[in-house]
């Protein structure tokens, strides 16, 4: 390393992420900050149907006030491991359920100044039943997609979410 | 909506982000926090050379304590044209420059707490010239793969930034 740690401090403990500063001095003498979301990571799924169709959510996304299309997916909760966080953030989503998962890999959201790392998983032999939303988690909709289809939203610029890019990638081998 | 903003505070300014937490009224009366990572976005370039290959990036990325194989990327300064921030990071990073750039799409790195959005250019004819690095960014190497082997890297678990893997994704049309 060219540097040392000077000072680790958490300015704010949150629900979602915390905020950590790091004051650091490099060996020039000079000094620097690093700012980190720590977040817990999280799970994703691609679920895929008999059909071949993928399951998606159309959901709100509050830092930019609009819907956004993306793969089921959410946090990990304390000591929660990423394959039992899949199963169930798909069914409390989108109301199926599987025994069917397989890992595909995982993914740093955006590694310069967060710590979210997301499992990808692959379900198949869905069962449908009921969802089971949290209040925060408004007009939430359930859409199906071939995976011709959804490439065409990503390079049409209608898909966005990076997470959903790289599970739908990484699905490939798998997709019809 | 089902929500009323009640607040909105800005809880700390900082180089990368800014922290913004907002508290909401839901129109069953139970309140909620929101937390965002107010981020000004930013550029990914996916280089490609007259052989095919692609040239990328192994950075130290703090977060994680590790070095990870990126495209090269960065943060938009005040103001910036997001083309002109790609051909910016590529030069500072790599000692490429380019006038042939695309715009392949953009991304939003994790739409459920942050308001990062990335835009995604491919540059070719490029030509070789001396890189300019900030202190940051400490022992960044360059080097070249082809699109199978930084795809079979994905695969592997090898390239695991999000925003490369929806670079690759996307520049597939022109890739050879």
């Amino acid at each position: 390393m060219n540097f040392k740690l000077i000072k680790s401090e958490i300015l704010f403990r949150g629900k979602v992420f915390d905020l950590q500063v790091d004051e650091l001095e490099y060996n020039t003498g000079n000094r620097g900050i690093r700012e980190i979301a720590v977040h817990p990571g999280g799970a994703v799924v691609v679920p895929v149907k008999n059909d071949g169709k993928i399951v998606m959510v159309r959901q709100f996304r509050y830092p930019f006030q609009k819907f956004f299309l993306e793969l089921p997916a959410g946090k990990l909760d304390k000591g929660e491991d990423p394959l039992t966080c899949a199963a169930r953030e798909l069914e409390e989503e989108t109301g199926y359920s599987t025994g069917d998962i397989v890992k595909l890999g995982k993914i740093s959201t955006t590694p310069g100044f967060c710590t979210e790392v997301l499992h990808i998983y692959l379900t198949r032999n869905l069962k449908e039943g009921r969802h089971n939303r949290e209040e925060g988690e408004y007009g939430m909709e359930i859409l199906e997609f071939s995976p011709q289809e959804i490439e065409e939203k990503i390079i049409g610029g209608n898909i966005i979410d990076a997470k959903t890019i790289c599970g739908i990638f990484m699905a490939k081998g798998y997709l019809s």
